[in-house]
């Protein structure tokens, strides 16, 4: 039986504050190590043990791997990274307050750029600081691919070539793959195997730091699927994910 | 210009203890993680900004290497990790303590077993809980190729064809390379590199945390080395390498 986990990274310093955080690097926040090493010992206890992982270019989901490896006592496993696992790009909101934005734009909008499939959020500049044109760790993407801000849409077109040719095809060689990514990249997997519509896919929110378990066929196709948590646990996940919006 | 960085992995919990290590997956100590960070820090100091990295299969090199790359904001650098980095084996000395060892064998033998270049410890029975045979990291390497016990030789000679295949092969592509390993194995790099002598090489003790910077040729011959660290902090850690077998 192939096995592909999903695991959503944990607070991180933004989260904490609100902010839009899209591409920036943010450090996860002690809360947020704790999930992780929590979601090590999980698939410690169900069993499960991972023969290679993926994850992307920014330290919340990296620093996530990296401490459920250690909790599981797996540490030397493969590992490979890539841009286009990342967080789906917010634009010129990235660094800017969710609830302050709200009042400035109003809640329509910002639930349009927040929560629609199709719309991206205002674009970033080509030369400002914060565009992936001007970061070093994106030297090697051709320009042309790199985006200024992203639509969910966009988020997971940019991904299907890396889930189609490395994901997936890490299954050729592993029974177990593990991969660590943020709430949009992860919604672009979930998408394509739960064959979920748009509409679906955007109401869908996945938990932070909670092991998301896909049994698949032999064909790659989703077998089952599953939390490996707790109902009263993945509830409160849930909700506080939906809420987001509305807290300052 | 290429270069090559290596860096020995700081304090592990055995190196307190004064215990043989050599391939037992022991954790870093807080100091460890400190003298990673500072080695992360040097390096961004000096400027010296690795494209890509090596480690082995082992936790305390692994995070030596995960705290170097979050201390210079370069989490998401590629890594490769091969057992061929690992520590020398230490056999069925492995979790001794190395003053008890002087003691019961005699401080000839033990500095046989620590410091001679092709004298092995006594090795491990295949069927031991700490056998490579029966740890699940190594199950894809091919039996014959797995050490019971191990001399400085044994260790260098299965590190080579890691060295050349990937180490030095990711100059084709990459100008500076990261190597996060271990005394031993980290020596036959360094013997090749400076073509010492088997009597050269058992004298040269590499300090802990230390970046290990060589410059190369065009043809990755030496061109120079150099230690990233003032003098008196290099003096001090060597003197402590060199006494590690007399204190208990």
């Amino acid at each position: 039986m192939k096995k592909l986990i999903l695991v959503r990274h944990g607070q991180s310093e933004w989260n904490l504050k609100n902010l839009f955080t899209g591409w920036t690097d943010v450090d996860l926040t002690e809360q947020g190590i704790q999930e992780a090493k929590q979601a090590g010992k999980t698939l410690l206890q169900e069993g499960i043990e991972p023969q290679m992982c993926f994850t992307s270019y920014l330290k919340r989901a990296i620093k996530t791997l990296n401490n459920i490896l250690d909790a599981m006592n797996m540490d030397y496993l493969p590992v490979e990274k890539s841009w286009r696992l990342n967080e789906k790009s917010y634009g010129d909101l990235q660094g800017k307050n969710k609830a302050e934005a709200t009042e400035k734009f109003g809640e329509e909008q910002v639930l349009l750029w927040r929560r629609s499939f199709d719309v991206q959020a205002p674009a970033l500049s080509a030369d400002d600081a914060r565009s992936p044109y001007n970061d070093k760790r994106y030297a090697g993407v051709d320009r042309a691919e790199l985006p200024l801000t992203e639509s969910l849409q966009d988020c997971i077109n940019r991904l299907m070539p890396f889930y189609t040719d490395h994901i997936l095809k890490a299954f050729e060689k592993y029974d177990t793959v593990l991969v660590v990514a943020h709430g949009n990249s992860l919604r672009g997997i979930v998408k394509t195997l739960k064959q979920m519509s748009n509409e679906e896919i955007i109401k869908f929110n996945i938990p932070t730091g909670i092991p998301y378990l896909f049994e698949l066929n032999d064909d790659l196709s989703m077998k089952s699927d599953r939390f490996l948590a707790d109902e009263a646990t993945l509830k409160k996940l849930m909700d506080e994910v939906a809420n987001q919006g509305k807290k300052k």
